[in-house]
């Protein structure tokens, strides 16, 4: 078996961009990645099959979904989590820590860990450090999350500062339990939005000596330049020569800006959830399909686009199966999106390897028009406060994770 | 351009069941023939691509849905309904006669036509016949059905006949109105439970010379011995030459039981619509995948079976996918009740070559348990009080057409 390693294939001049290899026990994850996100052992509404067409190389589930339906032993009795799904690439899993934050009901944290009521049928559960760990070992997941501790933005300094040293203490515990081979346990990285905290944790972390590290905490409604600040105080501090994550973030304008701050991994529900919305990525930015100037538009959501939907049906049909409310315009749109984003990452890798990072992060974000912080920071508002509607099991707070 | 034509290459010697071959401009059907429904130019959760996979050679589209949404004229202008859903096989277009009598609301019937309210949004619009069938022109289907006009089961025998002799004079005029070349318009028998109706109706709707034959308003709530009753009447009366659409049938214990009795075209949204309920078709009969005995269940739905859900993922993973109302459950399910009745009529087309439909018949009748007529006619009386939960837009009355 491949045990875990990470090589720095190129770097880029200019920036702390860099594009290298993951290399796991399922196979080669050329970084920086990024992974769809499977949160219940499942990408919405697409198949495995669906994934591998898209060159999806890592993709991501959740142990707190998984640890309530259907259960980590059930996974483990029908042969682990790559079997189960019919998926023989690498799994990354999430520990389900902010998903106990802001999904369940009713927590209390202590020092041993944190109970709460599940979200599904209001069963009362304890995660501790060592308990996550073990039900993600019996997922069998190529890399795996430390249970941690997710603050809400905004947060105040003490509270931020006692949350982050619990999950220090916590990550260790996790560090001591895990025993799997061939799977990487990573730290995470917390600190909210306070430099002196993202540093410290940075050190402390990186101290412990995981074979990679995860970025937690952002993209949970501050303002971008927040969030970029927050890199810049705590990845230069990460060792050079293993793979950073930065959970939870993924929309098209963060993705080249965070890779130019040293990130190598991505996840995010953005693209899929958008998708499911009607709303479309393409070069110049985002696309809502259902709009009544696309009734007659035979021309492909995005042109040039290789992707099955694009090759395979126009912007009038699209729009019609989402006015009807069809499945099958959930699944096309997802599709699209994730090739969408899946290609960009291809391209900020050869860019990088090709010495041409910068230009290309500066062409990309000319042309694509993200969403106003405005725009998004009000629906990251409303979202905290239940009143934008949102579907299935990964809603979230911010972006999500 | 092929035009439609329609040849027998076996006839079973002890029954009234053949094997043919349907030819349209957009290729062969083998029949006896199912055909998967995709009322709004869809067939619900699945792609054309899966279509292809599970052989489907002929699929129905609805003219009552594709008026209303997106439009005749939006199909049109994107090159037609073949283009726009990206299905370059057969289609047939049924009228919408039976959606206008099941769905729509406010229904005033006259000699001219039917004015309804759409169920979308409540707005007011008629149908003739004749702009039933320039609707269908412009859809551009192969294969056309007439506006026919559906009466409730039980339907005293004045008002089935008055139903039937309208419908009869509107198949005429939809008769003369029709222009498309290379497009078949077929005849509609109606008559309710009434032999004496069913045999006039065959006799009316054969001397008018259609290339095909559809027999309507059956499996709406009467007990299949009177459904088999209807067809013994009125299939003998029809031109041995010509194809024979049983409107809305196609629950597998219907299927052989049909072909038996001369029918060789089928269309019916049982099996997909089950499907999203959990409810997966095998050589048994009936299983719920979302009960509890099949969480740790390594198999597949039917082993043996040789579609993508049987050849890729377990029970135990569909079970999960429904439990947690992951919309993937549904297309993995639908795919699988779609290739098994597809391949049922494979099974059926090549014992009748063989010369051994009856032997099958027997054979596939014992083993397979169809739901009792009690629990079936329960639930057709509830969907038609509306107390059975129906989704999407394909709720109809009986099995549903």
């Amino acid at each position: 078996m491949t045990t875990f390693s990470f090589e720095i294939v190129a770097e880029d001049p200019h920036s702390a961009a860099r594009a290298g290899v993951i290399h796991t026990p399922h196979g080669d994850v050329p970084t920086p990645v990024f992974m769809p996100v499977g949160t219940q052992a499942t990408v919405k509404t697409v198949s495995p099959e669906e994934l591998r067409r898209v060159e999806a190389t890592l993709i991501l589930a959740n142990t707190y979904h998984l640890y309530l339906r259907p259960g980590v032993d059930v996974v483990a009795d029908m042969g682990g989590l790559h079997r189960f799904m019919n998926w023989d690439r690498p799994i990354l899993t999430d520990s389900g820590g902010f998903q106990v934050f802001s999904l369940a009901a009713n927590r209390r944290i202590s020092e041993e860990g944190v109970t709460f009521r599940s979200h599904v049928d209001g069963s009362e559960h304890l995660f501790t450090p060592e308990s996550v760990v073990e039900a993600e070992e019996q997922l069998g997941a190529d890399i795996i999350m430390p249970l941690d501790e997710c603050v809400p933005y905004p947060c105040p300094h003490d509270y931020a500062e006692e949350a982050m040293e619990r999950t220090h203490r916590w990550a260790e515990r996790a560090r001591r339990a895990h025993r799997l081979p061939g799977q990487a346990l990573f730290g995470i990285l917390q600190g909210s939005t306070y430099t002196d905290l993202r540093r410290r944790s940075a050190e402390t972390i990186a101290a412990m000596g995981f074979p990679g590290f995860a970025v937690g905490g952002l993209s949970v409604g501050e303002p971008k330049e927040t969030m970029h600040a927050m890199l810049e105080a705590c990845v230069p501090l990460l060792p050079r020569e293993r793979p950073r994550h930065l959970l939870g973030v993924g929309s098209p304008e963060d993705l080249p800006a965070a890779v130019a701050r040293g990130i190598d991994m991505f996840d995010c529900v953005l693209a899929t959830r958008i998708a499911r919305n009607g709303t479309l990525l393409v070069p110049e930015g985002r696309v809502n399909i259902r709009n009544a100037q696309y009734t007659r538009d035979p021309r492909p959501v995005e042109e040039g686009c290789t992707c099955t939907t694009c090759q395979s049906f126009s912007r009038a049909y699209l729009r019609h199966l989402f006015q009807c409310r069809e499945i099958l315009g959930l699944r096309l749109a997802t599709i699209h999106n994730l090739h969408f984003l899946l290609s960009l990452m291809r391209e900020i890798r050869a860019r990088i390897v090709a010495g041409d990072f910068t230009a290309f992060q500066k062409e990309f974000l000319t042309r694509f028009q993200a969403v106003p912080d405005k725009v998004r920071l009000a629906e990251a508002q409303r979202r905290r406060q239940g009143r934008l509607r949102t579907r299935g099991s990964d809603r979230v707070l911010g972006q999500g994770r």
